[in-house]
């Protein structure tokens, strides 16, 4: 394949036919996603064009003005909020938003890349997990596109919008920390999930700033739903010593803290406080009302809608990540331990 | 204007345009949507247009295979089963599904009818309130939409999908007459609001099949909040009569009225039962978890999108509306009165 750094040449089609070793029509019908191309023929198309920066020529202002938004499947409470920022960002910029959400069993997602490639969107804003295939399909036909929140490792050039949740993990224990307590259990998320090990990181960090360590048998791991937390703090509180406050990875969890609690006989929070994370508008809610770590989901989905819709004009951005800062929300689910 | 009925012609542009004393560029511009027509005048075309049933000759399949979801503003809880139930429908038929909230002061609202004419749509779900003259240009492009769950009154010919709020109200009702209660407290919505009436009258109805009568200062009207259900249930009671069981109009207000027992010293429901309406995802989380009327909110979207899709392709269906059975989901809420 000649060298596009020392080339001369711009980068054209035929330039791209002849690197990649494949005719033109071929290399048309990766670009413009249609169909009748081998997968290994694609594979090696779309690394080329990769490689060499190749952008197809813009066929002038889409006037379809639509941008693409996709969910693996829409979660109560969590969706919403992100639906919400990315509208306030597509009505500043009249621009319009396809939904789609890949379903059970993903079930969309066979044809969304194709469908998403013929609206020619100005960009994609992404909830769901895209494979390296599709990833590389976008960036063919220059289609820039942002992750959300991403729960697993991505290559480093990709763009993404998340919350610091190794932050907010040290500020729920430190909370604890601060109002007495010793003894302070957690409930973790699955280890597979980088935000949920970011979490239980913090909480380590916390207590180790602290001067104290952590506790193995204090920390349970469960699923990120309220039976999970129930199960968990049920472990946690049936100890001889058992914690006298425990911080769940979300919202949910903390949730069913609150049952094991009441099941438990114990007050929330004169025998035991409860810190979640999220702030889900659930958080508020509750009786008592939970203190938790409030996640800027709107403010995330407006950055990576800004952010997106910024790559889709063409404009370079020195930063691809980030993320923005999660805070503490105290309400009524925390107390000094009881004496 | 020539009476279309007797007319052997068949309805053209320059028939509509002969009919409302303008020239066919006019009629041309309020077909495609277009600028440049004087409000009146727009308005007598398209008046001519709805009499007779005039409609665009189809310009072949779009390809674009998109449909519109329009919200005022994106509610937690409630939109996101509702755009559950049109993703469901969407992935069915590999449709695209451009989702647009209005948002506060309804911003949207002023480029969402010219954009949305401009994609095309197969068809239009609408949460939003759309005005007359909206529905007047959708019904001018031959753009079929459907309203879903109507808060107010609508004209004989607009299709809709709601659910039986008054039978809803029946049924809340006769679960705590069944449990022996006398003294049923109701808290009311907004009297405005045409599905909080039928949920009224439905209470009414039960009280007097059970030969008992409304009475007056058992029913107080409150905002659909928490903080609305929580003020009236401590109106209720501070009553020396108070009631042994509340109703309310929504989860939301039973949650305030979960609060209320709790200042006053009550528990649910061994002291006090309390029913719900709408069965969102936070009925089952809350301690204890709540009794409440389902309605099926995903099920009424899917019956909404696959009406407006049918409406769509062309389809003539013999009902224009419906209202989707609600039914009750009892949960640890609801009990006896003390004795």
């Amino acid at each position: 394949m000649p060298d596009a750094e020392d080339d001369a040449r711009p980068v054209t089609i035929s330039y791209i036919a002849e690197s990649a070793g494949v005719s033109i029509p071929t290399v048309s019908k990766v670009i413009n996603g249609r169909r009748g191309v081998a997968a290994d023929t694609r594979a090696r198309v779309e690394a080329v064009i990769s490689e060499t920066g190749y952008r197809k020529p813009s066929l002038g202002p889409n006037p379809n003005k639509l941008m693409e938004l996709v969910f693996d499947e829409l979660e109560h409470q969590w969706g919403l909020q992100i639906i919400h920022g990315v509208q306030r960002v597509a009505r500043k910029h009249r621009m319009g938003v396809v939904l789609t959400e890949f379903g059970p069993h993903r079930g969309a997602i066979r044809y969304w890349i194709d469908d998403a490639l013929a609206r020619r969107p100005s960009c994609v804003v992404t909830v769901a997990q895209l494979s390296g295939e599709q990833r590389s399909q976008l960036k063919a036909q220059g289609i820039p596109f942002v992750v959300f929140d991403p729960s697993g490792e991505l290559p480093e050039d990709v763009p993404f919008v998340g919350a610091t949740n190794w932050n907010g993990g040290r500020t729920a224990t430190r909370h604890l920390l601060e109002l007495g307590h010793r003894q302070i259990g957690m409930i973790a998320g699955p280890g597979d999930q980088l935000y949920c090990r970011a979490r239980l990181d913090g909480y380590r960090a916390a207590l180790e700033t602290a001067g104290r360590l952590l506790v193995p048998h204090l920390v349970v791991h469960a699923e990120l739903t309220r039976e999970g937390g129930y199960t968990a703090a049920q472990t946690l509180l049936s100890r001889p010593d058992r914690p006298t406050a425990i911080f769940a990875s979300n919202d949910l969890q903390a949730l069913g803290v609150y049952q094991a609690a009441r099941v438990a006989g114990l007050r929330v929070p004169a025998d035991l406080s409860v810190v979640g994370f999220d702030d889900l508008p659930i958080a508020a809610l509750t009786d008592p009302p939970l203190t938790t770590i409030h996640q800027p989901l709107t403010e995330m989905a407006v950055a990576a809608t800004e952010l997106a819709l910024a790559l889709g004009r063409g404009e370079r951005t020195q930063q691809v990540g980030l993320e923005l800062g999660t805070t503490l929300t105290v309400r009524e689910s925390t107390a000094p331990p009881p004496q």
